[in-house]
């Protein structure tokens, strides 16, 4: 704020209000001066404001207001001449309506205010990651020793969430992918009726959620039937691609550079128009978060990211493969934070 | 779009894209005109939009190119005058540059376009929603049946799902509350380490998600220990309020007057001040749609609406009582879709 000689700002995005304060609920504002914080929320959260930041003054809004209305009430309250808000966190359509209530002061739409300090982890914040990826391995592991030929995508799926809450999750990470066969080529799939054996690999792509509220983000295939010449090829070529990139990982390193490696690497072995999406994204409280690795970032790698690399190649009809690991950006490079194998065969299940 | 007289609009909501295309991932827009359409997504997604929707032309962008360069790129394409855009779907950030990046025609914001088309359910979504009404009533039972004195909030809503996914759910409509005791203050709650016998009640708010992508949304108390003659009494009034509000329920009637018609029932017994949110809302492919039962709510009810009806009273350090129903709005009146008995005694479990 002070670098951007902001008097005030109103944090709007739900994440960096979680973020800032510790309050987990949702449907609450955070406006912030040099010398005082006030959260802006409604009945249904007194409670929880009181235990979660009881150091943080609150405005309720009774229920015939709005939080809008509550807004421009406490902005125009301030003796201050502008005040910035979260142009990213709300819409074009709240963001106007709040313009016209507010009058004065001036409300200026300014954004990565708080995003850049989430991009840079803390050691608790990395604890937190290691955590959930613990939990996420550990789900992995439990789900390929429940596998059966008659389970779905869905009911594996299912394994995999109760596997991770074994271990401590509170959920997932997000909405699990888990693709059999020509499914995988859909890189977003979502898990469906296809049965396990329908195909001889499915691709999962799967995190867990710790109670501290930190995600994972990991993806691998799990063969499970012989692997074909074709399958063996691509993998190794998305294996050797994945540690190209991996390898560039340092402080100071464009995120164009590490995406670049990957693609060489594709290029070199005729792939790269089936590796469609960008390479990679830091994770956090939110499961993509800023920090981009892809053709067109402006990112820098700096030490305390988080961040995924996941290439992947997919051919519709055929099916896909990707990879995913979870890398810290170090002082002098990196740490890959997990640890599941990435051998072919190290997932290989017979029935 | 012809009553707004718009030749052109940007659907950016992605909930909206689903439900006019079929489509159900993300990341994706879809452009109209009166007599062209094409959803704008990358290529993630080419096979999946074959899939789900293969008579809508698709524009897929590449790699280097930005979702919001495309929309410009189609936009600038039109011979039309002004486009708009859903001014509540995309943030104030993305609008603006959107607005930059076109140039001519000129943008317009719009709001309100797809959804009150949401809001009436035809009889395919009635359909969906009695399924995941009875998923979510099965997977209740489920619980009942399944809750142990040692089991925690969180532990309880592993159970409460999986019971759901027992009767086909997808997954939950949304994050389940099992808030007990005191802990049902915040009606908020997310499930926690409070075991459930810590205290003779707990209150249990949650739905299914069926594969069709529609939720269902309830509210059951259920009693672990003996009725005291508080809780009696506030859940007597919490029911005659519900029901006070849903005999209100036909056609042409404001949404305001039923919130009233709940609220006239709390202050007679002298608990309004403990009632601190909306009586209800829509609910369909999203948890929280169009119409909103609330003492500023400019919503008046049509044949085709479903809505939740759950008042509420919450006393910090004691607990909170709440019930939700869901209601269909019908040609001459309504009928209540779900059948979980409300009276206390049903909801009684015995260690």
């Amino acid at each position: 704020m002070k670098k951007d000689k902001l008097p005030a700002v109103l944090i709007c995005n739900e994440v960096n209000v979680r973020y800032l304060t510790g309050f987990t609920g949702d449907s609450s504002w955070l406006l912030l001066t040099a010398d005082r914080e006030v959260i802006l929320s409604d009945g249904r959260f007194t409670t929880q404001l009181e235990e979660e930041c009881p150091d943080i003054p609150m405005a309720i809004r009774p229920v015939q207001q709005t939080l809008l209305q509550l807004a421009a009430e406490q902005i125009r309250g301030l003796s201050v001449s502008v005040c910035g808000f979260e142009a990213t966190a709300i819409s074009y359509d709240v963001a106007t309506h709040l313009e016209e209530a507010v009058d004065t002061p001036d409300l200026i739409p300014v954004k990565g205010l708080v995003e850049p300090l989430r991009a840079i982890k803390d050691p608790d914040e990395i604890r937190e990651i290691r955590e959930a990826i613990r939990q996420a391995e550990k789900g992995f592991d439990y789900l390929k020793a429940s596998l059966t030929a008659e389970m779905t995508e869905l009911t594996a799926s299912f394994a995999l969430e109760e596997g991770m809450r074994r271990f401590g999750a509170i959920c997932t990470g997000f909405d699990s992918i888990i693709a059999v066969g020509e499914r995988a080529a859909l890189p977003h799939a979502r898990p469906g009726l296809s049965r396990c054996d329908q195909a001889p690999f499915l691709l999962v792509d799967w995190g867990a959620r710790t109670a501290g509220g930190y995600v994972s983000d990991l993806t691998r295939m799990i063969i499970t039937g012989s692997i074909s010449s074709k399958l063996q090829r691509l993998y190794e070529v998305v294996k050797k691609s994945q540690q190209a990139a991996i390898e560039k990982i340092r402080p100071g390193v464009a995120a164009t550079e590490v995406d670049r490696a990957a693609r060489v690497v594709m290029e070199q072995h005729g792939v790269a128009d089936h590796f469609n999406h960008g390479l990679g994204h830091g994770f956090g409280l939110q499961v993509h978060e800023s920090t981009r690795l892809s053709p067109n970032s402006a990112d820098v790698l700096s030490p305390g990211m988080v961040i995924t690399v996941e290439p992947g190649v997919y051919y519709p009809g055929w099916g896909g493969i990707r990879l995913e690991d979870d890398i810290l950006v170090t002082r002098d490079g990196h740490e890959v934070l997990s640890s599941l194998p990435r051998e072919l065969e190290s997932h290989c299940l017979r029935w």
